[in-house]
């Protein structure tokens, strides 16, 4: 067990499918040291509430509070998981009464954790200052969250903020969530991968040379100027495009953060982007818009899940 | 000069680039007697305030408060319209200190059209009771408004909201907006004509024999069973249904209320925008979300735009 922290620490924990990443604040949102491990996503509710057990404890432990971000649907009043497609041992556990007496009756608060992530950048990363802000994350799917007033909009029934199922072309490839032309199935890295394979087909590319096919070996390949390199992600930049100019349009956020491994690809992304916005959105909402690059890394989530006991 | 009307009294202005349209209400909100007149669009920005005065005297003046909503980009804090499309003599003109003076003093609030019907539908149309709705105006375009807890969502520069300006099919039509694939570029009134102009190319076809190309008739047309109009309401539908899903994955509004002349087509638009949306929204977000169509028909705008008056 680690040494006693001071009484005011928070502890942040983000619950995903590969891993549970934990982190100590001080009780005014000062990281002051992280822990990691693989998630036991598939074995068992209590297999995955001894591993955020035991990042708690190798961080010290008790702390005054825990937020915890948990990929999945959420019942927020009953503190239940209602679904979650990567961690589904946890559907219908009550993980806030189970963690909160664990812990010896700390308080607990619990967010889905795209909105952890999303309220993280906003308080303390890219969107630090504004009053709006998305975030949409750019991995192997796209997730996001919607940032309005200072607060995580949640919609009616806590569904709000799936920015990667805009669908932004009328029969485009199949989703992953069973509709069409989504902005995931567009511009995510499983559609990059998916458009790589085909174009791997033809023995004559470069893309069939690669000894894996990742956004990153695409990236080195489009940036040593291979041609059909260059297509996969001019394409998917200009879908992405066409995302950010519609969530000007309608929401006129005053910025958009981009974050996640894709959005590391820089201006083999970036630039198709900016095109496309630049020619989709109306000149008011685009001025006022700025889009930036996320600050946090893969830390955002643990530091906007103890945003709710932050001043 | 109208009779006098009792201290209270609130008048609402539509004011649009074909028609000025005025209504008195009670303090409490309820509609009392209306008023309109053709816009004087292209004259001056005097003609268009006297249009909006003499509107005002036939309803009996002075009331105790005004709204008005215009169709155009507003500078709410200097109460100033910036730049209108459609009613082009009123670019910089300042619209609310000038009908304050010209009507004795009286308090102005000045709104954009469109979200003045989306306030007027969430508070005495079809979004009563809810705590969030999205409009979406479908007529010759497609105007719409956000409202969320209870406020419309004006944006970092008051430019959010433009529903009509989210595209759905990347590559699609061009539209009136500079872009491509918007849904007004899908669905709205111009659209269908569109794309009924181009199957009356056809001369075997029926839309050929329409002796005008209107929504009306086209809908005429479809009801009859012809498989040609038929198939331009299916792909309006459709796409609109896509855009529904949309803003239910973003937002996940607890309704969103679908006004404007294309909404009186029924279900030749709304069978295949609901399938649309039940394929391509989550279920969490659409079984939350009531689609519904406007109950205030023309005059939702003019009781949007006295709402900042009432309790």
């Amino acid at each position: 067990m680690g040494a006693q922290r001071p009484k005011g620490a928070l502890l942040g924990v983000d619950l995903g499918g590969t891993q549970v990443k934990a982190a100590l604040f001080s009780h005014l949102g000062e990281r002051e040291a992280v822990a990691r491990a693989a998630s036991p996503s598939r074995e068992s509710a209590e297999a995955i509430l001894g591993a955020v057990l035991a990042a708690a404890r190798e961080l010290g432990e008790p702390p005054a509070g825990v937020g915890v971000g948990v990929a999945g649907v959420l019942d927020l009043r009953e503190g239940r998981v209602v679904q979650s497609p990567n961690l589904p041992p946890l559907s219908g556990f009550p993980l806030r009464e189970r963690l909160r007496s664990a812990l010896g009756g700390v308080p607990v608060q619990m967010m889905n954790d795209a909105n952890a992530a999303a309220l993280g950048e906003f308080h303390a990363g890219a969107g630090q200052a504004c009053r709006s802000m998305v975030l949409l994350t750019l991995g192997t799917g796209i997730g996001g969250g919607v940032v309005l007033d200072g607060k995580i909009w949640e919609g009616a029934a806590g569904a709000a903020g799936e920015v990667g199922h805009m669908c932004v072309q009328a029969d485009g490839p199949e989703c992953s969530c069973g509709g069409r032309g989504c902005l995931e199935a567009c511009v995510s890295g499983w559609a990059l991968v998916r458009d790589a394979k085909a174009a791997a087909r033809d023995p004559a590319s470069a893309i069939a040379s690669l000894p894996e096919l990742t956004a990153e070996r695409l990236a080195g390949l489009a940036l040593a100027g291979d041609a059909g390199a260059r297509a996969l992600w001019e394409n998917a930049g200009r879908m992405l495009g066409i995302g950010v100019a519609n969530l000007m349009n309608l929401l006129n956020p005053e910025c958009i953060v981009l974050a996640g491994g894709l959005a590391r690809a820089g201006d083999l992304l970036l630039a198709p982007a900016r095109r496309a916005w630049e020619h989709q959105a109306f000149e008011r909402a685009r001025a006022s818009c700025q889009v930036r690059l996320a600050s946090l890394g893969e830390w955002a989530g643990v530091r906007g899940a103890i945003q709710p006991f932050l001043p």
